[in-house]
């Protein structure tokens, strides 16, 4: 199925550089345009039906009410 | 209280360029240096104590578990 | 920007049937076709971009490691 | 301890069908009336807590700021 | 409808301080018995649905995968 | 990098009591100074970063749009 993304602001075009696989859920690591790597973990099941790879081409999403700020 | 973050991936260091205040929430726009913008919904009561507004710098996180992955 | 949806596990089709506008976020109430409703807190700014209102068509997404599980 | 849930709205009553352990956080399917399944990332410790196991009634919570809306 | 809860170790008796009302979420303040206070911001329709006011008994609740661990 | 956290409501401070270690994610329960546990679920590679072990003093953060409330 093809969606609309919901905010285009948190959306991070990026390439997978890692995936660390586990029983239940991995890791995905996405190298951004800018060189900063974004980590995801979502379930392994996931990860086989997008058929994620290293140098495969993604969007990582997060939703606004999970962003915090902090000052430094 | 100084901390130290839990995940430097996950954090984006970029400039304040938007507050839309609300009166229990509200959304801050961060400017990445990489032009990217991210929004973030925090309370009101933190965009006070922050003292948040447009030109500070700060730093976005996100949980890994909070990040989606999709594909195009 | 289109995408392929991570999970088609935990999309629900439904009809937004209620929008609660708030300053910064708003409530979107979603009918599903078995009759249970969905509410979803998004920020105002997206219900404008995506032209929410009663009778659209939409998809309401939920990541696994946000759906908790009880017994009753 | 017994508790009155938050809203009544966004609980999805179903019968797990699948369980998926790992070592620290396990996957749990939940199949609704409706015939759509929710898949659940929570901790093994939970998944032994609530002694769940496909043909277990159960019912799948999510948080409404937790939803996402995309449109088709 | 009355439900076990998930977890008992991530949930906090404690008794409402302030509900501070917005349009479409409100923040509720939650003092514990060891003088801790927890900020949560739920719906206002739940804050009515579940009529919490100052003086109030309530538990806040937090999934494992929504806590964050930082060093000092 | 040294950061100052977003809101000191939702902060507690204790004491790690185990780790729980998988191939993704880990389970850190933390004893709080009231005799609490929390529960959190991180990637292993931040616990490996941070350096968590039993004994280790840390601060579980909670966003307050991640916290629920019941009522009993």
């Amino acid at each position: 199925m093809s969606i609309t993304a919901v905010n285009v602001r948190n959306q991070f075009r990026g390439t997978v550089v890692e995936v660390i696989e586990g029983p239940v859920v991995s890791e995905v690591d996405v190298r951004l345009p800018s060189g900063q790597l974004i980590t995801s973990v979502i379930t392994t099941r996931s990860v086989k039906d997008l058929a994620l790879a290293p140098g495969r081409e993604v969007v990582a999403l997060v939703k606004s009410t999970e962003v915090s700020i902090a000052t430094l």
